[in-house]
């Protein structure tokens, strides 16, 4: 059923992963093993923490990774390209590592949410569609938790797909909130692909279509009596919105004993005016009929309307949630940070900026989370050199990396490996969750968290700690203008 | 070799789109005719115009548009829908009529983009796709046009792939800024599908990959004599990357005779930096190698560089373009202006809000552009109703629809129709232009619009006036409360 799985996305790359494999290939660099991370910067929003999201669909392109006869008529139509090259390109196929932290995740800067081993030319020419699907998955799913959270239990529907920056958009976007946490979507193919619950009933077309507004809600009672959410906004909310949709409620659902039913708003004052309809829905004895808004809303509009007192059961988030239009960038980066010597040994790599932040973490790496053992909450994230292990039955004293005199020993801990194996030598070894498992493992390490990381604004910083030799490898490279 | 274009997108439709077209069948709407406009109310970034874009992603879609066995089979899995409409979706076609404007054109708050005529099921069933490809790419081409703009007459490219809101965000989204301008991008499938010429020569991994820069540099130039653009900020710019840079086309561009290179930079003061490359540039006799900068660049960052006189000859702009940062929503909607009658004739249908700029234009409409007759420049646009006609050779008395008494009688005038047919009884009457000749058509119709109604804040707000008779029908439909 999955068809959007299917394509083939490997010329969605920017054209220098070309140029330079083409260069790495003529050097006799073309099996040389290269070390890359994935990972970005700052949260968006100036959020605590991201959630990791877009790992399928990473999954499914290098799966689905090669050049057609086509794609490599174009690039010979280029000039600039060797015979060897493309050639080597009709054969291409991945054949190394790439270690994930699985969906759903949260993660934090600077923290490898993706690390590729493999011939420079592959990992190289991968960098554009890893980028892209994890930048904007984690975008969107980090923007539904957010709303989700302010919803405070309340179901959040996403209903962007209009002003989706694109299909994917809608369809990955929809994906993407699922797993963040919204309990659906307005986007039928998002559902036939992959599963995300498709909803929804009227707009204001179907209202105005008939002679009157009665006449529009009677004939939808009548045919959804089990479904009958009516859009009371066309003309007048109060005056005759909310009256006909009782009406409507009372001439078709009540013979049928049917309580359940819903109203949904799309403009107006939203904390004035649901308390008015719950008062009408109440005094009409329409006690279970729910109330859903849905009109520009995000995480602080909903925390505002909650905090007046509207009486909202359900939202519908469109485009501030389908675009994140807060901040519509997930700037994750893909950064070589090591190469193989001859003798199997890496030798690491740093990218200097004169902006520090921008600085990267050099060489191979593991990535652990610490949980205190009691509480199951998450302490600190640790990086250490692949060849490094923690031994969480004993002490670890661990260090900021900036402040590195902050030190405190860890005991009581639990450690995990976030980064799993995803390919092995080019063939899949991880067994992909279901949208489901996702969303529900999402949900329980959102719980791991604490309430202090979560917060909207000035969360506190989630420690993400280096170990002692990654840290000197470091502070060493540094000290040598990025020469080891 | 346009893939993308076969796509069958049919199933990206808000659900509702499905439950209202059922209850058409079922109410025996089926074959009534609707009218449909789909019109923006804001441009983005307080601008004074967008451009128009996404019209052929539209015609391909409504060429496509089928549903499957699958698709079937999924729709009654959800058990909402009749057998006959079912059947009904098995056997549909798109029928009905489209009017567009031409992609490329500066286009108005309130003016219809599109009119759709269609038997209701189908018009509502192609709202959401009509308006995601719209909305999607009049964004990302109004946006490249301003940032265009701020660099007077320098190439701007986009590289905004990795930070694209899903694949189709990068692909389709490098269209859209060829459309409002680009020279290129970065993006080698949108080279592929739409002739977006892609380019590109080199990331920070190119330089790491060697044991020193210069060896890194100098291994370039001799591959890409021609395309010798070398990015200098991998360690110290002004200390390694542009010395190390001019050694390298010393050692191998002079002794061939090359002249023209490049340079780029990715981080760091662009306006100091750039004054002090083109010194050490020129001192060194490459003065005609050019200058690139490409670090979270927009319309601002831009037009302030300029002003600060840095040396800059091209712009590689990213995720502030391909995701139109500042305002990344287009808020595109397709309302229903019109029912036809059994006897044919329009009834006009209007949404009414308390917001008042939210108040739909009725109607079966017609969008005329005037442009003053001796210099071509664009004076005002009019929309009347269908069986209106303009005679450009009379005068026109034209008035503002909220400002009843600003009256002015227009006279040297040439009227044009800015709705074309696209579609008429469900076949393609339209031939599409190719990428080269809409971007350099908006390129043209850039200029008929005055330096006030470009610049990019607060510009002179342009007319878009409503007839007498249309007014009137606004007017009275206002006064009833939405009926006629």
């Amino acid at each position: 059923m999955n068809v959007r799985n299917s394509q083939n996305l490997s010329m969605l790359c920017d054209f220098y992963e070309l140029t330079m494999g083409n260069g790495f290939f003529r050097q006799g660099y073309r099996d040389r093993i290269a070390y890359f991370d994935l990972f970005f910067r700052q949260v968006p929003d100036g959020g605590g923490f991201a959630i990791a999201a877009g790992l399928e669909q990473v999954v499914e392109y290098i799966r689905n990774l090669r050049f057609e006869p086509e794609d490599i008529a174009y690039l010979r139509g280029r000039g600039l390209f060797d015979e060897g090259f493309l050639e080597y390109l009709r054969h291409f196929r991945f054949s190394g590592d790439i270690w994930a932290v699985p969906e759903g995740t949260p993660v934090f800067p600077r923290e490898p949410l993706i690390t590729v081993r493999a011939p420079a030319i592959q990992a190289q020419l991968i960098e554009t569609y890893l980028l892209l699907a994890v930048n904007h998955q984690s975008l969107i799913a980090t923007k539904a938790s957010r709303i989700v959270r302010a919803a405070r239990g309340r179901p959040v529907m996403e209903f962007g797909s209009r002003r989706a920056q694109g299909p994917d958009g809608a369809i990955l976007g929809a994906r993407a909130a699922y797993i963040g946490g919204c309990s659906g979507t307005a986007c039928t193919l998002s559902d036939q692909c992959y599963g995300v619950k498709a909803l929804g009933t009227m707009a204001h077309s179907w209202v105005q279509m008939f002679d009157s507004e009665y006449e529009a809600f009677l004939a939808y009672c009548r045919m959804y009596p089990d479904n009958a959410v009516l859009l009371v906004d066309t003309y007048n909310t109060l005056q005759s919105g909310i009256p006909n949709a009782i009406r409507a409620f009372n001439q078709v659902l009540r013979p049928l004993g049917i309580r359940r039913c819903g109203i949904r708003l799309d403009s107006g004052d939203m904390a004035y005016l649901t308390c008015k309809a719950r008062e009408m829905l109440d005094a009409a004895g329409w006690t279970e009929c729910t109330i859903t808004c849905s009109n520009s809303l995000d995480e602080y509009i909903i925390q505002d309307l909650l905090l007046q007192g509207a009486r909202i059961d359900a939202f519908g988030v469109g485009e501030r949630l389908i675009t994140a239009r807060s901040e519509p960038v997930f700037g994750g980066v893909y950064k070589l940070v090591g190469v193989e010597r001859p003798d199997g040994s890496v030798a690491p790599k740093i990218k200097i900026s004169e902006n520090v932040s921008k600085i990267t973490i050099p060489h191979f790496k593991k990535l652990y989370r610490f949980y205190r053992r009691e509480t199951g909450k998450a302490l600190a994230d640790y990086l250490c050199l692949r060849d490094e292990a923690v031994d969480d039955t004993q002490p670890l004293e661990i260090f900021d990396p900036e402040a590195t005199w902050k030190r405190k020993t860890l005991t009581g801990y639990a450690a995990r490996e976030l980064l799993v194996p995803v390919f092995q030598g080019g063939e899949l070894v991880y067994s992909l969750p279901s949208l489901e498992e996702i969303r529900a493992y999402c949900a329980r390490e959102l719980d791991t968290l604490w309430e202090e990381v979560r917060r909207f604004d000035n969360p506190h910083t989630y420690y993400v700690d280096l170990s002692q030799k990654l840290w000197d490898i470091r502070y060493d490279l540094l000290k040598n203008g990025g020469r080891d």
